[in-house]
């Protein structure tokens, strides 16, 4: 069954480039459709040999697409409430809403699976496993959803190179764990019993994919086109493949500023600003590969001890806010991180307090948290546009801080980014994504309308730093006209803050 | 501060039917408004002196009230999910949505007011934990939330009493827990301790009330009039209050009966039951009390050893299914069971499986969760209304049997019931509603409506128990006619399969 996964498949670092683009492109098309018509969620499954990059191809993923639209569900041994349930109900709680798409690492087949290898259970027991995993997802895809399932491959030759070469480099040696060459030791009973878990779960509703895992570019490749197809093919189903066409909103193309003139006597904390800095590209690669390094070793330190993170990112559109976390992104370990943006409150969320939806997900312990926007929406956009009234927006500041102290008090490493723009940046910004046909779909016509009042977003902003820039959690106002400069800051900033955090300890 | 509430207040009998018959339909009748135009939510929270009847007053506030609207949270040891988070992310999560009424056994004061009592923290520390509560308690109250707080008292005379009377009862005397003495003997810090809380955080927007606790009549009437005088001053406020005398539904009263003649040849499981049988009330009497001890005892070991169990009620209207959940509610501890009713589903729901709003809120172990209408919704409601598809509902039953073995098979004592009436017994029931004022509400549009399609709602309950009643988890087919008989031919039921799985472990 894997012979055709030992091939050796790789693709050239220029092969890729090519592919990668139009993919990449299409792929967030099809997301940013599916989020905003919901016609039906996906869930994607990694399972297969460890080293075969389930991990890595999850946090390719991540760097590759709109990360608000994707919810990676990594799960552990049981936790105390999981243990209190049924089996399923882990998989249940975690399910992706309609216009989201679920990505699974050693998921609902990874505890019978490795029971069955280690002979814990009998073939019958576990074929009745598999059975109760191919009536949930039937049930699943009966209402719609579109499932994927991955399996990562590796020859017993491969995987071993793969480990000894990660023994080999000091910095990635403590990825090796004693489990896996346990489970090298087992690769024969570990291939029969993925064949037989293939053959018996492999349904037309939820299909297995075998993919080597040799080459990190040809794997991710196949991985997204495999996606890509299986999208694009539903959503012909559904009768929205057109509408893919037709994201770019051509009147938004074609818009005129309405940005005001600054009025007079405006002085801010943002106006004060210097935003020269710059930093040129070589520099920049340098340190960005310094930085990540960096946090990803602070960050591994974090989570075994248990400490949470979050960073919130506020500023205005197109200020690189997604960009950054993009560079954060791949020095995080894909099981310990989520990254949360927060549209409209659903009806539940608009019945209680408007802090209930940020409290209500909060990660356990040592978790790392991107908030892509947060809970200053009450005294940014909600305050501008008149959603919430003055007492309202006022008595925030309190709410928040009081929030805030309760999370640092608890031992998160609270940072807080606002990335800053002038006016004139952000109409090039803008200018320039009409001319990228990939970028197009990403103006709106709210981005133009909210240029129309610049000056009141920037007066909200300086009272948003005036009365939350608390000694427990100051705010980091990043310069980031240039986005070089910006993305370095942003990475040193939150470094500085987690190596604080953990000095302390 | 506590003199006031030593005077030995006490309500006779007959005084108390008296009030009590006011209060309980005034109290229904804010509770239905709350839940139609949800202008806010309301919390009431539960503290004092061990004995005084906290438990006692939630539980009887269950038997007069729509359980549907109510949400009791009783906090114990925090579990894992709770220590890996902030302290009051437990009391956010638990909070009610506008529309409902939260309970609250042993909330957000009770561990810093032990913590201080037993020295464990300085004044200093107590004032800023008891400052965060205030801040808490703020925000919501801002956010238009109606906060109640009862302090209920005994003498240190009363409580000692208390406890020996349980003692000396030997059905109630595992009610005393060795704590409960270990509590007394430190009553004179206990009410120091009390006294200073009470004091600093008395607020004009979650006022305290000191309610004497020796006589459950008059702790009862007070806490409801308390209740009722708030929840008619807020709804005044909101301009609702009007409203109150208005719930009746004048069209609604005048309707014609819409039942159609019954279909030639329709033979049914539930037309062959034999509607036949009665209790008279002084043997209804007589088992009512001997099948209630009997729950209450089975129920306290189950929820010793861990052992959950899910009781799921569906029948036409006025079947008298509240009736028998209210008999069902005085056997159990208020800190360990929940009743949950299932409306239209939220957005959130709306986008997910159909099942997914079940499971999400599958309790701890050790609960009892009582489903006032449930899943089978899918295949009655939704079948006949046209809400479901065909296919939707057809495969449904394979998916509520899936679902119903894994809660089987988890330890989960799952106990169906179907209270059955006749048509001609349901026409009776809404025209006496109609003559009984505090009953005339509770009679819709949708009512009248339903009994028009009553035959296919047969039919689909024919099919329901036809395809649902497996050996894991059988349908009790209750003939409803004989309130008394029904109501204790559910307790027989529920105590026997509890009684069954116990006796396996």
């Amino acid at each position: 069954m894997f012979r055709t996964a030992e091939l050796g498949q790789a693709v050239s670092k220029q092969d890729f480039k090519k592919r990668a683009l139009h993919l990449r492109q299409r792929l967030l098309e099809t997301q940013i459709l599916l989020s905003r018509h919901a016609p039906f969620a996906v869930m994607i499954d990694f399972a297969g040999v460890d080293g075969a990059g389930k991990g890595s191809t999850v946090n390719h993923l991540h760097a590759w697409l709109d990360t608000r639209l994707l919810i990676t569900n990594a799960y552990g041994p049981l936790t105390e409430a999981q243990r209190e349930r049924p089996k399923f109900w882990r998989f249940w709680q975690a399910l992706p809403p309609k216009g989201m798409t679920g990505l699974n690492l050693s998921g609902r087949y990874s505890l019978p699976f490795l029971d069955r290898v280690n002979e814990r259970i009998s073939d019958t027991e576990y074929v009745a496993e598999l059975k109760r995993i191919g009536a949930f997802e039937r049930a699943l895809a009966d209402d719609g959803m579109l499932i994927l399932k991955f399996w990562m491959h590796l020859s017993r030759d491969a995987q071993e190179e793969r480990l000894k070469a990660l023994e080999a480099d000091p910095e990635l040696a403590w990825r090796v764990k004693p489990k896996d060459w346990q489970h090298w030791e087992q690769y024969d009973r570990f291939i029969e019993t993925a064949e037989r878990t293939i053959t018996e779960t492999n349904t037309d509703y939820a299909p297995w994919h075998i993919v080597e895992g040799v080459d990190s570019n040809y794997r991710l490749l196949t991985v997204a086109e495999i996606l890509l197809e299986a999208l694009e093919a539903r959503l012909h189903a559904v009768e929205l493949a057109a509408d893919l066409d037709e994201l770019v909103d051509h009147d938004v193309l074609n818009a005129e500023d309405q940005l005001p003139k600054r009025p007079k006597g405006l002085v801010t904390v943002l106006s004060t600003l210097d935003m020269s800095p710059k930093l040129a590209k070589a520099e920049y690669r340098n340190k960005l590969r310094q930085q990540q390094g960096r946090i990803h070793l602070l960050q591994r330190k974090a989570h075994e001890q248990g400490r949470s993170s979050i960073v919130v990112f506020e500023g205005p559109d197109a200020a690189g806010k997604g960009g950054a976390i993009r560079r954060l992104i791949p020095t995080l370990d894909a099981r310990n991180y989520r990254v949360l943006q927060y549209g409209a409150p659903t009806d539940e969320e608009d019945a209680h307090h408007y802090l209930w939806r940020f409290w209500r997900h909060l990660e356990r312990s040592g978790r790392l948290t991107i908030f892509d926007r947060s809970w200053y929406g009450r005294v940014l956009v909600e305050r501008v546009e008149g959603f919430a009234s003055r007492d309202e927006w006022r008595r925030a500041y309190a709410e928040i801080n009081d929030f805030e102290d309760q999370l640092v008090e608890f031992g998160v490493v609270l940072v807080k980014f606002w990335m800053h723009i002038t006016p004139q940046e952000q109409w090039a910004r803008f200018e320039s994504r009409k001319s990228v046909v990939h970028k197009r779909w990403k103006l709106t016509e709210e981005d133009w309308r909210n240029r129309g009042k610049w000056y009141d977003y920037e007066e909200a902003a300086h009272d948003m730093v005036k009365y939350t820039s608390t000694h427990v959690a100051p705010w980091e106002l990043i310069p980031a006209n240039d986005k070089n400069f910006a993305r370095i800051k942003v990475l040193e900033a939150f470094g500085d803050h987690l190596e604080k955090a953990l000095e302390n300890d």
